[in-house]
């Protein structure tokens, strides 16, 4: 399969790219890409890099920023980039990317386990990680008919994020386990998943 | 208890008012209202209409549009309008309102079945219903600090929004029936929910 990665710099992209690679040709996209630099906030840079990628059997995208921050404390501008970066900025990723997926093959993005199980400063990163749940949802049931399957992995902690935040690395779960639901969603048939990666045996 | 409804004059709105005004003290807020006039997409409405009505014990919002259209003929700007308006708009009356809640009060906001169960159509809404129960269940959690409550109601389609739609009322459920969940969530004692006003006994 030629599957290409978005967010390949990411804990969560490298660890994907690195499980993919031995079996398939995997195309790192990231902003800091040498061959293929975007950003997902950035629509016109997806559609530049998708066109001149052309044709994949898969596309994931492990990309997006969010703020972490008391509700009391979130501004408007706070928000707004929470809904144009992780959310908009995948969700682009679908509605430019389907019609580069050849028949059978799949987008997978990635949500979070705060969309279900918030904690105090989630407000808005719970809000964009359930958005993008009814997203995908919604799209793997249109893009059904186009023959493209749409799934989303929602990821705990990541134990390397947390590391790299200076954070208790306890409750993180290492990106190289998180990984398997990304192998689930671009290996399996399956499509309009919710994939938690903590019930991946 | 003083109740403050935004989107008084829609179907779910005036049903919630008729279910509340005969023990409770009602007031309604739309876009029309000649006494308090506030659109959710507009945020400096509803701190206008907040800061003249001062504390209540209770704001409902049964207000938002939302666009529903192919995923592939949505446009940018309808992903905007849905973003800011039934989304934002009520993220807005939860940040703004809860400063105007007694002790023990709720706000209850408005997802839709949509978020889980999505049809041809329905990406942008799903995003939005969905992202509004993440919200909810966050902003509940740190609002109970402060001893506001926060709960999402999600109804079905309404019967008599599709008859007004002129569309197949079968599968809808009576406005009055939907009103139920949201007097749940005013007038008990929970919050972080999400009530699906089918499950309503």
């Amino acid at each position: 399969m030629k599957i290409l990665i978005i967010g390949a710099t990411g804990a969560i992209g490298r660890a994907v790219a690195t499980a993919l690679e031995g079996r398939h040709e995997v195309i790192a996209v990231s902003r800091s890409a040498t061959n293929f630099p975007a950003d997902i906030a950035d629509k016109a840079s997806l559609e530049r890099v998708f066109a001149a990628i052309g044709k994949v059997d898969a596309i994931v995208s492990a990309a997006g920023g969010a703020v972490f921050k008391p509700l009391s404390a979130l501004t408007d501008a706070d928000f707004e980039k929470c809904l144009h970066d992780k959310l908009m900025g995948q969700v682009n990723v679908v509605r430019i990317g389907w019609r580069y997926i050849r028949p059978g093959g799949s987008i997978t993005i990635t949500s979070g386990a705060l969309a279900h199980e918030p904690m105090p400063g989630a407000a808005a990163i719970s809000m964009v990680n359930a958005g993008l749940e009814g997203f995908g949802r919604a799209a793997a049931l249109e893009l059904g008919n186009e023959r493209v399957r749409v799934n989303v992995v929602s990821p705990p902690w990541v134990t390397e994020t947390l590391i790299a935040y200076k954070m208790d690395p306890t409750p993180g779960m290492p990106a190289a386990e998180v990984a398997k639901a990304y192998l689930k969603s671009v290996e399996g048939d399956a499509t309009g998943l919710i994939i938690d990666a903590r019930k991946i045996e």
